[in-house]
């Protein structure tokens, strides 16, 4: 198992640039080459020093890599692997940090040679910023990867990848890109979806108006609103490229919407109280797992309990 | 104008908890007595000098005060109103703190004596915790409470229940029970109800491990369950006492999920998009607003920053 020398990181948002710090940080000698759409990010990446040369097309940035990471909204993959694939060196990994994996291998893997590795992957971290600028060289620290490796995997390659990601501050797990679809619909895709929604609604309520909506947000709706201000290219791109699995999903809420939405309307006490009951506590294996503090939360920032 | 001298807290929970906290941090001349349904409750709030005495019922707790808040769960309210009405001092006001205020008029203004005044309140502002340990004396700082007075309110004991609030450090808005009810479903009940559903399809999902939800719930989820963890009891009551604007407000949620589930099914990227830039210009007017901070929000609690 070798160490990467030269990674290329094709897209400088938040993934790509919490990356590059994370590498930075873990002391990797390794040479960071970049590109991304606009010029602008460009050189803002080259600015904060999260690539040590960026270029203006991913054919430039990929030569000489070992490993490159695609970084781009899901229904740009496609295209991004079709432009690097004649400039692959022998012997390198292409990954993704795609949020969809099944639609990026349908989109990548065809274009990918055959003395080039392809294991898709998927960070499973993130925060509602995006761009260069919103990169944490900690993001990744005790957060899940997830790699969707082809069966006939190369066994170095992806214990090198493995290796990489851990040095990120990540834990690794392997799966059937299927099944990491219909996973991440439930935990990611459809509370997004829904978030979005609830604020279009109250966006969107003529009998309440926008300041009400705004100056009360501290009674639950503000933690929406954090959550329904993710980057809306990545999120058009994901739920066109995992359709079925979020259709699935949406089906279950809504059936599930209903029945709450029946007792309320019927006065079904004890179903509210049972149902409310059963969910808080999936919230207590979640901070015991270290996936979320126990701190409450409320809105005023990192220093909140000092003001008291 | 003057102060109050004598305050009774009904029910010691997050709510009562933290007026207190913030009465003593005012610096309020005023003696604090309460009472709670259950003896440990009571015992730990005395133990945390949030009350000066504590009472086993609630017309005991109430002798000789000024200003007594009822803190206790919807479905309590008019119990509670009914056993403290011929105890309640001339001139004493009364308000509540219930995050439903059409229902709580309802069920306590018949039990009020013509010369004690009724003036109910909601404080919007809360976590996910609830208890007497739960209080934070900064709980009310820069949020709003909303008071829901009668036309023939007295002027003098308005006066002084919003100079009350102002001094726990909440901003005071007046408005009607009917309107309240519906801004608090949009801004409140409804992103609750819709948490609780989502944290329910993920717990139910056969073919998605709960190991699966929980490890992976950085994603998106995390935010949810957080949500979902707020006192079962107080939002059962919430939803079987704010039925209509509950129903309504749902009704319209399910026809705009409808709407994004179809866009989603036709491959409708334009709408999704616009959909999604939209709902992420609200969350800039909640931070300018001062409702929320900018800082980025992925559950490592208050000293994050510090791990780079």
């Amino acid at each position: 198992m070798t160490q990467y020398k030269h990674v290329a990181l094709i897209g400088l948002g938040l993934i790509a640039g919490s990356m590059s710090l994370a590498m930075r940080r873990a002391g990797m000698d390794v040479h960071i080459t970049g590109t991304a759409r606009s010029a602008e990010t460009r050189a803002k990446a080259l600015e904060l020093g999260l690539v040590d040369a960026v270029f203006d097309t991913a054919a430039e940035a990929v030569k000489g890599a070992d490993l490159i990471v695609l970084a781009v909204p899901i229904g740009a993959m496609g295209t991004v692997a079709a432009e690097i694939a004649p400039h692959l060196k022998a012997g390198a990994t292409v990954t993704d940090v795609g949020s969809v994996k099944a639609a990026v291998v349908t989109a990548v893997a065809p274009h990918i040679p055959d003395n080039v590795h392809f294991i898709p992957g998927h960070p499973m971290a993130g925060t509602e910023k995006s761009g260069p600028e919103a990169g944490l060289a900690h993001l990744f620290d005790n957060r899940w990867c997830l790699l969707t490796p082809p069966e006939d995997v190369d066994q170095n390659a992806l214990a090198t990848l493995k290796s990489f990601w851990i040095s990120l501050g990540a834990m690794v797990e392997e799966m059937e890109p299927d099944h990491h679809d219909l996973v991440a619909v439930v935990i990611s895709h459809a509370p997004h979806l829904i978030a979005y929604t609830m604020v279009g609604v109250a966006d969107d309520m003529s009998r309440v108006t926008k300041q009400e909506v705004v100056n009360y947000s501290a009674a639950g709706f503000r933690d929406f609103t954090r959550i329904a201000a993710s980057d809306p290219t990545m999120w058009r791109d994901v739920f066109l490229h995992n359709k079925d699995a979020t259709l699935e999903v949406l089906g279950r809420f809504t059936e599930e919407l209903f029945a709450l939405q029946r007792a309320i309307r019927t006065g079904d006490g004890d179903f509210l109280f049972d149902y409310f009951t059963r969910t808080r506590n999936i919230r207590r294996s979640i901070i015991d797992a270290g996936q979320d503090t126990d701190a409450v939360d409320f809105g005023r920032g990192p220093h909140a309990e000092d003001e008291t």
